[in-house]
């Protein structure tokens, strides 16, 4: 089969589309013979060199596929083969044919189009488990979320308003912001053009918001911090800004603060598998019905990897990026 | 009635034991003849003029009492006039007589003496809230508290064995370490000889603790995270260290901390009403079966305050300092 990978980490460039096995299905898993995989900001750290994937996972990138069954592991039972699902993987999405386990998959409905499936994984699988889970939302808290353009940050925007959250985003530029606003936004601040601490204070009356989903940290935790409500809580995802922090201690205790953060690709299977299950009850019935869909931004093909991660890399997309297998 | 203030903030001279009215009780409220009241370290911080009493509480410090209830204010049902309780109260405990909310009082039962209960009710809030409900903490957890012999260092020490922890202290001197080893600590380390990062390295065979019971912060932050297992809780609770953290963001989402923290005295009356109903179901059983007793130090005559305070101050005792009313 045709895969994409690298042998040396670097730029956009390292990627090229070469010959691989296809691999094999273990137990419980299925083999799904791809359709489309979405291109996340981890495959972009992962090529720099900068995130390894787990033992024993494949050296390809990609984190979520969507396509169809066409071979099942030992015990398997469902999915079938011929069903379309979407997988969040461990890794090897980049290719014709990926493994997935059984039990992270999610089916396809008709009415969703497979390049639509194969972006959703990733964000709504870190959205849900950190903004709601960690993050402890809950109808009529507000939560802010900066890069609300990116595939995350439109996650985050949607579920946030399909849940009964007010979305506070930041984003790079006025045309962003408004793109921001048409995913459901409440409001959408252009971070270059006034502080962002300031316009919360202002648009939250002084409360400030009850969590922030953090994709920056570095300087932005500090300023993070002021943007919090009482009982406020800190969720960071990525450390795209740096990893050090400088957190005042007495803040986080009188205000009763809370800073966590999570990565999901190092989790257990069975973890996944669960959160797939929570998703499957809470989040789901709002794809069936068309509530829920990802903002896409385009699909390259998958031999054309290298310009897909050099236009993230570029930041002027909107929503995400797929590769079409 | 003799109760003890200060006119200016400053050193443990500066309290003195003066004449005030006896408070009136407001609705919900009793009035408490005092027997003991217990002193903690809040209290000393306020007296620095570092930790102003929040709206309506009284000026004078004293923030746990134990006595006699004298009379009911509009409404309340329970406790009755002539029961022993100890209560937790927003101020105003070095007194002959003390305002408590009805319902932030516990029964004092007959095998527990006055000086005791009067030691009880701030360490205890303290620790179930952050250890067990900010902290989680639960059977097999592994817990690690700084100032082992203090007042909510004993307490944590004991409930934590008592609800199945292992507990792990540090303390500044061999003597103290054998006295926290004594309280019921499973390790304690003398941080004046070791590295305790390094220490709880060894004791966990490199795991780590799944909670911090931080009374320190500042630079402390940096290196309690270091002792912090896989999904670990650090929880604030004073910043006797100073407020400034340094904190990795990368490391905080790798291993899925959590850090976070509050102080008692600014909950709300209905929030310590559910933490008194909590402890009275999960924690009062064992006071009333005399498996949990505080660790005391010494009595004062509440005129000694002032020594009281110095006492504290010189870091020199072992459990809870209280003053006879």
């Amino acid at each position: 089969m045709t895969a994409v990978g690298f042998d040396e980490p670097g730029g956009p460039e390292v990627l090229y589309a070469g010959e691989h096995a296809v691999p094999v299905p273990g137990p419980g898993e299925v083999l799904v013979k791809v359709a489309f995989a979405g291109v996340n900001r981890p495959d972009v750290v992962q090529r720099q060199g900068k995130y390894p994937p787990p033992p024993g996972a494949s050296p390809l990138p990609g984190l979520e596929i969507s396509g169809t069954v066409v071979a099942l592991g030992e015990g398997v039972r469902a999915p079938a083969i011929g069903e379309r699902v979407c997988a969040l993987v461990a890794g090897g999405g980049y290719a014709q044919y990926c493994k997935a386990r059984a039990d992270q998959c999610l089916p396809v409905p008709a009415n969703l189009a497979l390049d639509e499936a194969a972006a959703l994984p990733e964000t709504l699988f870190t959205v849900w488990h950190n903004v709601f889970e960690r993050g402890y939302a809950r109808e009529g808290d507000t939560l802010l979320v900066h890069g609300g353009t990116s595939g995350i940050g439109s996650m985050a925007t949607m579920l946030g308003k399909l849940f009964g959250l007010t979305v506070i985003v930041t984003c790079g530029s006025p045309e962003k912001c408004a793109r921001a606003r048409e995913i459901g936004a409440d409001h959408a601040i252009d971070y270059k053009a006034s502080d962002f601490v300031e316009e919360v204070a202002r648009i939250t009356g002084g409360r400030g918001v009850d969590i922030v989903l953090d994709m920056v940290a570095g300087d932005y935790v500090k300023r993070n911090l002021k943007c919090l409500a009482m009982d406020g809580r800190h969720v960071t995802i990525a450390v795209q800004g740096g990893i050090k922090a400088e957190v005042n201690m007495a803040v986080v205790m009188s205000r009763r603060y809370t800073l966590t953060g999570s990565t999901l690709r190092s989790r257990s299977d069975t973890f996944k598998a669960l959160l797939a299950q929570e998703i499957i009850a809470n989040v789901w019935p709002l794809v069936l019905s068309g509530e829920l869909r990802p903002v896409m931004d385009r699909s390259f093909a998958l031999a054309d990897a290298a310009r897909a991660h050099a236009h993230m890399e570029d930041g002027g997309h909107v929503g995400k990026i797929v590769l079409e297998a």
